[in-house]
């Protein structure tokens, strides 16, 4: 562990629903009670999630290194430790580490109650190196 | 601005509901589209805020450094760099740093449409040093 890093890198996140290597931990389970879910994802140089949507919306606090966040139909952004991305209910959207950088962001996803991602298709390699 | 911070400390907190020195930046406003609220909060060593609660609940993530955490009728927990509070709506508490440590958290409140906060009484030097 990084002595940089907030938190331990959790589990191997999976192939169905990204692209290179990148890591979960959970920070916070969903309940009834308090229907918010939050994790910690570290995504290595390269890596990236599927295009995906949340049905309650999402928001992203990166924590270390630089990466990409592009919402379907615009520009990829670059993003940066201390950098919080808003993303509303429904906007379809990835997210990941450069090709030279690897990223950690929290990510939380504060009201689970109408349900918590929708995944679509990988982001190509075209669509990964657009724009740059 | 420390290299190890995440974010700038933001404003002055009010000494309305916070004893001692501490910060206040917010990460993320609440709108009708996203009913969420994000800030980050650096309490100098001694810092805490006042009593209060929160009608939506709220989960705190520690990013640096040693406090407290405090429900009303239970002890005073210590808590340290990379853990997360998880607390429901109305929970009567405080939070803030050690005596000799500053701590610094984000802080969420997943759901505003209830209201964001409500604040009581000052947590008093006896209240504060109980437990040690």
């Amino acid at each position: 562990m990084d002595q940089a890093d907030i938190f331990p890198k959790g589990d191997l996140a999976s192939a169905d629903y990204f692209t290179g290597t990148a890591w979960v931990k959970i920070l916070l389970s969903s309940d009834a009670e308090l229907p918010t879910q939050i994790y910690d994802v570290t995504f290595e140089p390269g890596a990236r999630n599927h295009w995906h949507s949340h049905p309650g919306g999402q928001i992203l606090i990166v924590t270390q290194g630089k990466g990409y966040y592009q919402e379907k139909g615009k520009p990829k952004q670059v993003i940066c430790r201390g950098d919080v991305v808003r993303i509303p209910a429904d906007v379809v959207h990835w997210h990941g580490a450069t090709a030279d950088s690897a990223m950690t962001h929290i990510a939380i996803i504060p009201n689970t109650q109408p349900g918590t991602v929708a995944w679509m298709q990988a982001v190509t390699d075209e669509e990964y190196a657009a724009g740059n």
